[in-house]
């Protein structure tokens, strides 16, 4: 949307993540975190959520769209849970939403959104500004610093010892995120112009990277490419949606390297037998050998994210269907 | 599976179920309880969680799938966990896995199924069994007694004093069932011949009916009928999904009675401008108003469950295939 603004400088940025970091901790009592947002920014929750609890010892995570949240008023939202928010714009009325709803319960509230000086910037308690389009630092960005607050948050509430691994690892994805895309360039451009006619399209995933999964159903394949699509679970799939995998029905499923990696392996065990158009994208691939081993399972969301942009940038090339197109977003009112 | 197969009878579920709250009850200091199943099984889960989350003040509820809890193995998983599994076989892999990750851990595990002799049974400290096919008390089925349950933790930890409205509203379901059954099949009828061959059907909900509109995409279209899915939250669809729309894009589209209604009807007031097959499924036509309103939002699930079962059945029949049709499950080892 404002891809060519001018964004915040990345000191800003470090002193609003360490003026959310001690706002939390200087709440007595948190035991409770909500994430939650729309589409693509809620997909980008997903993965917080399976890493705070994967390791929080105090605090019970739970990722939720922003809608959901605010009409179904969770009887346990108060002074004691930290609610965190992100829009890119900060204009997303059920996030802004969900903001008041949190403020007006006691809730602390944390929200992430290009603008700081957005709806959502001013409902929320804190904000951290992150940075996207030309330029940008890729440590800097929405997803990046989202999963930085929760090493944070673990860190001063629970006393983790995770942050510094999660830092580490995501100042290399300055690094990381460039040679990532160029090493899948080619193949992606080949994925793309086998698939330029395909009008379904399903992801899989699981764990922390099922959110990468959904979020390229939902937000590149079918907003931006009006290509059906479903996120499907790679644990669900087994349960349902494995009975529709025949020889012509495309997938791409993710191949992580956090704990449900068996749970996907399975999967694409299962879908490469009978489908003959499946494109494993394995995060062993990406060069997380540089990152802390401990964390690696944790951001390797973030390489998935670049690598399924690259196939739908090449998609959306051999499709004549610019990513940019939209027949009802912005264009109306809803 | 085992429709024909004698169940057990209602006065043992009662006891069962009796068994199972005063466990519960006995747990000290009992806050998270995790509900975690497959596919159609995982589906009855949801509407639990928000039961749950919109009434508990001292409990936690998380909705998970089997495969996804095992291999994740949060980290608050101990005796102050309570962790509710379904499979209706009692024989499904990641579900008897889950029962034994959980005890392993300390949680109190109580299982539903159909086979109160199954591996999922014999894994779980408790057990309730439902009834299910010929014959079967609609009050006494999975979904009812997982609904029970729910209320009845909710009275002994909480106080809530919600299990009698909910009693009352389960009850009625051995009239209430038949009557929406009856009243919707013409309806579902026509729908289903109209729809015979479209090879893709989008269903959508929110709030305590997302569970129904995913059981319907994953199990009865994708799974049954080979017929491609996605279950869009309604919350969800304005960003990203509802560029998908068209005049020829089919939905079903689910209007609840709980809190989340006006997310719903908001997405339903978009699709049916730009999509001319919508069909609306409004539990307002129910026939819920002999039941305690405080409930009725909570209970329309197991209605919406009726109706689009009934809306399957017409759909299997104008296709020619039966819904018990499999390529894979029960076919092959995977």
């Amino acid at each position: 949307m404002t891809d060519t603004a001018t964004f915040v400088d990345t000191d800003t940025i470090e002193k609003q993540l360490k003026a959310a970091r001690e706002a939390i901790a200087a709440r007595e009592n948190v035991d409770r975190v909500v994430l939650t947002a729309c589409g693509g920014s809620y997909a980008n929750m997903l993965p917080i959520e399976y890493f705070l609890d994967t390791r929080a010892t105090s605090l019970e995570p739970r990722a939720i769209n922003a809608a959901e949240f605010t009409s179904r008023s969770s009887s346990r939202i108060d002074e004691n849970t930290v609610v965190v928010l992100c829009s890119h714009s900060g204009n997303t009325p059920e996030t802004v939403a969900a903001a008041t709803h949190a403020r007006q319960r006691g809730a602390l509230t944390v929200s992430f959104t290009f603008d700081p000086t957005s709806p959502l910037a001013t409902e929320s308690d804190l904000v951290i500004a992150y940075q996207h389009g030309e330029g940008k630092s890729e440590a800097h960005v929405g997803p990046t610093l989202l999963l930085r607050l929760a090493a944070g948050m673990l860190d001063d509430v629970d006393g983790a010892e995770v942050a510094a691994d999660v830092d580490a690892a995501v100042a290399s994805m300055t690094t990381l995120v460039p040679a990532t895309r160029d090493a899948f360039s080619a193949s992606a451009n080949e994925w793309a112009h086998k698939n330029r006619r395909e009008n379904l399209i399903y992801t899989m995933g699981a764990g922390s990277n099922y959110g990468a999964a959904y979020a390229f159903a939902v937000c590149l394949l079918q907003e931006m490419q009006w290509v059906h699509s479903a996120g499907i679970h790679a644990g669900e799939y087994f349960h349902g949606p494995f009975e529709i995998t025949d020889v012509d029905v495309p997938f791409i499923a993710l191949l992580g390297l956090d704990a449900t990696r068996p749970v996907e392996q399975r999967a694409i065990d299962f879908v490469t037998r009978y489908s003959d158009n499946v494109l494993i994208i394995d995060a062993n691939d990406f060069g997380l050998e540089s990152v802390p081993e401990s964390v690696r399972g944790d951001v390797a969301h973030l390489l998935f994210n670049t690598v399924l942009r690259t196939h739908a940038d090449a998609l959306a090339d051999h499709r004549g269907h610019p990513l940019s197109v939209r027949r009802y977003m912005w264009r109306m009112a809803y």
